[in-house]
């Protein structure tokens, strides 16, 4: 019990270490069952596959099913994640058919068998808990929704609470989604960053040299970068507006690095206008990258002066925790779960526009010390705040409450 | 329970029906786990999706769980593949080791809680009865294989040993395919389509015609068509080349249907291949459908003169049922499963060779009562042999006997 998570010891201290091992105790041997859509891409994928090692790792039987989905289905859900983030959807009877049907009939594929508890991710398997096997033996469930839900569309939130009210909690990301029409016990967990992956593991300035040259990235003038996918809501079109900017007062380049789902339309549309607005317009990289290497995200984010993350709606937006992890202030849009993220000031700035964007950019830029000690700020704060061993903390604290 | 299973009852009989009830009696209430490498795409998905959704409807609490892979595991995989059907392998220490971890972290992943007995596909899965979690009950495992294992690659074949000797059963899909190198009770299991599903069921001429119509096909000349992913051991050019001997004999044109999986640059250049072969030439579509529509296969299967599968090698072949179910006579090279599903001159012909796949298409095309005739025996020889209903039954027994 607790190989891999010693492995974290150096960086969070003993203490940390050891308050896990309290509140993993009395949980050893119990079957703890994560359902999600999918095992690849996206954010709650590359967090369960650690966590669920770590559970285990302390003596928790931590499970993770997928559903079987559909492409009808998937369009669907998509539409249902866009929906609780406020797009407005369309709520037919066949869409709401479609939806239940398919949970309905992977309630029977799952084996919840065992489970002292199952956490359900995201509104793709909502629905599951009115169709899990009738055998089960009562253990708690907890919804788990990862979107910004301050102004979900109407008519698709009162639909999907006709699910959520059998669950026994939910869980959200920040303290601003947290709901006041549910009657249902509510906790925060935020999301978190590991910071023994290959995406966010220390690399020697050679290393990230090395890994930015196979890249064909030199540094010969100062860097700044966003990493996200391609997708208006995160506004690469903006970056590349406020770059204009940021040039005419330090000479520098911009990279911009994302990839974008090869059955979304809109994604590949995005990019296409993205390099469009660079056209002509000396040192930027627009950069597709279909499986973004993650050691390539690592040298980026550590190399560049200033990491951008110009979002205009965001879930929670954890590449802003991979680069303060790395030391490099950040300059970001004040939405969804960064400003949890930036101390306006401290380790980066929040910014609401493309002139504010560029001036905070500039001053970081003509700024060494400033940039210096933010870094150190930004650090110290994803330690504290966003690292998957909080993350496992909170988890242990949750099942601690839930499983009696 | 059985309300899905009545729906076959028009077409297996009520007598089938009833012994499937009563031997899925003993079992009811018993948890089956299935475990796999995908939910989508190849045959296995396609065969699990329908029969453990049967198999919860008679009663058993039949699950599906597939495992997290990784591009390097599903390359070696892909090799494993290849190499159970005797492709020369190279085994290294290090494709052992990824192969192995994967699965030993899977292991944890997937929830065995509960299970009375497990059911492994494929050499994907293999491993994880090594690493399955101390606290279980000792169920019983089987090894179920698809691929033809007549002559597997020998080193391949003794690594995987090492994980076969430790299960109870492996169930192989035709009794060539029974290994005399394992102290291991062996079961034969056939695979099956299901007669209800979009592939296969009954559509009317009209239905069908309005298919191939809407996908440009029209049927002003007699069709023969091979519908199989585009691959060298399926032999499309082959059936090109036979299609030449043939247009010389019989006016009537050839379609070729199949896709190619988009990360096989060997299926693209397959499919190039095909291409190239067919250029110049009068009456032959060659089409690469990523999505293939499974009411088109119904309706081309259904339409044609003569199916042909002209394949060189082949893990079983089911496409040949597919084409007999809908009554039409299928010409098909003599390897793997398919002499188990073709009777020679009843309902099909075995070929070895182009020139004899041409010489039997084109006897068939010229004798109407021919095609009649072996197309209703075909249909018979379907219903007794390859229905998910006999499948089904085989399972149950399977189940009976191993699950005290």
């Amino acid at each position: 019990m607790g190989k891999i998570l010693n492995r974290y010891k150096k960086i969070v201290g003993s203490e940390k270490i050891k308050e896990i091992e309290k509140r993993a105790k009395p949980l050893k041997g119990k079957y703890i069952l994560h359902i999600n859509a999918t095992y690849y891409g996206g954010g709650v994928a590359e967090i369960l596959d650690n966590l669920v090692v770590l559970m285990n790792d302390v003596g928790i039987n931590a499970c993770w099913s997928i559903i079987k989905g559909s492409e009808p289905f998937f369009e669907i859900t998509k539409t249902f994640h866009n929906g609780t983030q406020g797009y407005p959807i369309k709520l037919t009877k066949e869409v709401k058919a479609t939806y239940e049907e398919l949970c309905r009939r992977n309630s029977v594929y799952i084996n919840f068998c065992g489970a002292d508890a199952v956490i359900a991710h995201d509104p793709q398997v909502l629905p599951l808990i009115k169709y899990a096997r009738p055998d089960r033996k009562k253990e708690p469930w907890v919804w788990r929704i990862h979107t910004d839900i301050t102004q979900p569309d109407p008519d698709l939130w009162n639909y999907l609470k006709t699910f959520i009210k059998n669950y026994n909690e939910m869980v959200v990301s920040d303290e601003k989604y947290l709901k006041d029409d549910i009657g249902l016990k509510q906790t925060i967990i935020m999301p978190s960053i590991d910071p023994l992956s290959k995406k966010n593991r220390d690399l020697s300035d050679k290393q990230a040299r090395k890994i930015l040259k196979d890249a064909g990235i030199d540094l010969k003038k100062p860097m700044i970068c966003q990493i996200s996918r391609y997708d208006r809501w995160k506004d690469q079109v903006g970056v590349v507006e406020a770059f204009k900017r940021i040039k005419k007062e330090v000479d520098c380049q911009l990279v911009l690095l994302g990839n974008y789902a090869t059955d979304d339309p809109e994604g590949a549309a995005y990019y296409k206008k993205t390099k469009a607005k660079a056209k002509g317009l000396k040192d930027i990289k627009v950069i597709a990258d279909k499986g973004a290497s993650p050691l390539l995200v690592n040298a980026l984010q550590k190399m560049s002066e200033v990491v951008i993350q110009k979002s205009l709606r965001e879930g929670f937006g954890l590449t802003v925790s991979e680069a303060l992890w790395k030391r490099t202030p950040v300059v970001a849009g004040n939405v969804g779960g960064i400003p949890s993220q930036i101390k306006h000031g401290e380790n980066g700035f929040l910014v609401n526009s493309v002139k504010q964007c560029a001036e905070k950019t500039i001053e970081l830029l003509k700024d060494d010390k400033l940039r210096k000690k933010m870094g150190k700020n930004g650090r110290e704060y994803v330690r504290e705040n966003f690292l998957i061993t909080r993350h496992l903390l909170d988890y242990l604290e949750l099942l601690n409450r839930i499983i009696k």
